[in-house]
């Protein structure tokens, strides 16, 4: 239907999250309504992004700037005895976003899906143990996933593999959500709302 | 449009809970279409309702059958010292079927909206402060309403009512639900998640 | 779960269009907050829908009043060569609101779902036939049915029976609805709406 | 919250159509995580994208190869009497798709907002105005723009435009869609279904 060159750029775009190919097909027509100088802009932005951005060695952040840590694994202020793991860099955000976690982080780059467990091996696991082998002054690892299956599935993964290093490990806490209706809670949140009443 | 009949009972379906003009008119032409024992009886159905149905004095709960308490407030097993608080009969049966409640209930019969505060005086307020007052096996009050402004709105007035008995007082766990993602969590929701970590 | 008055009703009301169970069990909680002079109320609308309202021998049409005849089919003003074949009263309401039709009408009392074609003979298939021998002022047949498998198998179906009959058939027109746009419009649709141009 | 580098491409990627700023946020991350290799191969096909793509003198559609036409208006098969006015490309592949259109296009580039007017100057009505003139061939014109308040003002205005050429112009039939229900269509909906029936 479209030309190669179109379709390339099509098939190239439907592998970004949540991009099908009919909004992949929208990218490209945007595009090609875009002046030359804001596409150079556009590349530009994105060939600075793999040669600024390095990634922090400890929790693995994508940060840029002089100094080898990120702004939260450098500050003094955060709490070194709790380390949260979280699977991707926009869970992160989130949780910072609440001002309620005055700990450090660490991205695991991934989830566990039941179907695709070969997978496991792109996840830092490795690089996880490394960081808690190395760093005494932790006392609590909070596995901080999505409560989906795959969420779970990771947590529960981890709580086996961590297990031997000795260390409180906790996970969020479940309940209602703001503007969660007992009505339509489903048993098991309504069932974690109870238990954690307070 | 429709004839005066038809209009009449189109009125009064559109009353009912959820239902709206149009869906009362499909209402109304399945019962046209519904044979005359049928029709019977649905009537039937409604008239035994309020004849056998009573209202439990304790929580007041719909129930039938013999006996002067529902099946929960004259289950001698349920533990008479938590008493959870709830806005109405779906939710009781909400909690019930968590099978992680072994407390009672109370059936307040409404919530209190910021904007129409004259409808206080159709909740059992009084019913209630009667209730924990004759009733010195009650500890915890649990106040169990929707994580909506109105449910919050008629936690924290029932808070305030309530203080004076110098029982505890508790509210259901707020946090991620079952399938919820921290990415998408709204910031309250999360950080509860994150304070109410285990 | 219920106690059997309540669940009586529950499954009375979840045979309802668009009700399921918990709907079902909103409105019986609903009823019995209801004073009786309400419950009454409703009981005898009701009733009075079964007494009061009669069928259009003509077109099926529920009605009430005097004469024999709906509104509809009494009046001169009608074009009584166009009959408009609809599944049920919602749709012929539909097609009123228009204000675009002139013609008479016929309701089927339902459609032929390819996996239910026992149900045929629920539907009045002899009495339209019949209509359509004794009217010889008919000279259109609009088969006004959705555009979905059930309405167009409806559709095939009554096309073969009625062709006997040597009138003019036809089919409501397809094409873009109000607010549809090209870009997500199905294939079909957008085709008929490009050979109906005008 | 986000380093410089990666919140300047978060703002570019926001301008994709259908993209907000969480999703610009997502692909940022996806392109962190990509290696080196497919980096390269995204940026090669956006700079293709500006070489290699052509716009056709006739209906503005981009294509490639050799030739100075598209492949549709190089297409002698195709009825050059039959000018249909699209807004931008994907409503052209759409109307391709249905296989029911042999004519040839013209892409106006965008439509026309009540709100703002000033944009009229973007779209190619001086181009679709000297294409008409130019081609003594063309004997219908037909608007296919979106059912939506910015295609209806659209095809208003280039009615009134194109008026003076005297040629037959015409616009999309409107009625119920694939899939369409009477009751729940809209009286303009139904009213054009009624209309255009065969």
């Amino acid at each position: 239907m479209y030309s190669p060159t179109v379709q390339k750029l099509i098939d190239l775009f439907s592998k970004f999250p949540t991009v099908g190919p009919r909004t992949a097909a929208r990218f490209v027509f945007y595009l090609l309504r875009l002046p030359q100088r804001e596409i150079q802009e556009l590349i530009e932005a994105i060939l600075k992004l793999k040669k600024n951005i390095k990634f922090c060695p400890l929790c693995f952040s994508p940060f840029e700037g002089e100094g080898n840590l990120c702004k939260i694994c450098a500050d003094s202020s955060r709490d070194r005895s709790l380390l949260c793991v979280v699977e991707k860099e926009a869970d992160l955000a989130a949780i910072e976003k609440t001002q309620k976690y005055k700990g450090v982080y660490f991205i695991l780059g991934g989830t566990i899906s039941n179907l695709k467990k070969e997978k496991i091996k792109n996840l830092r696991i490795e690089e996880l143990k490394g960081r808690i082998r190395k760093d005494p002054e932790i006392k609590e690892i909070i596995l901080a996933f999505n409560s989906t299956l795959e969420g779970e599935t990771t947590s529960l993964y981890l709580e086996r593999i961590l297990k031997s290093f000795n260390k409180k490990i906790s996970k969020l806490g479940r309940g209602l959500p703001v503007g969660g209706e007992l009505e339509y809670a489903d048993e098991e949140t309504l069932g974690s709302a109870l238990e954690s009443r307070k």
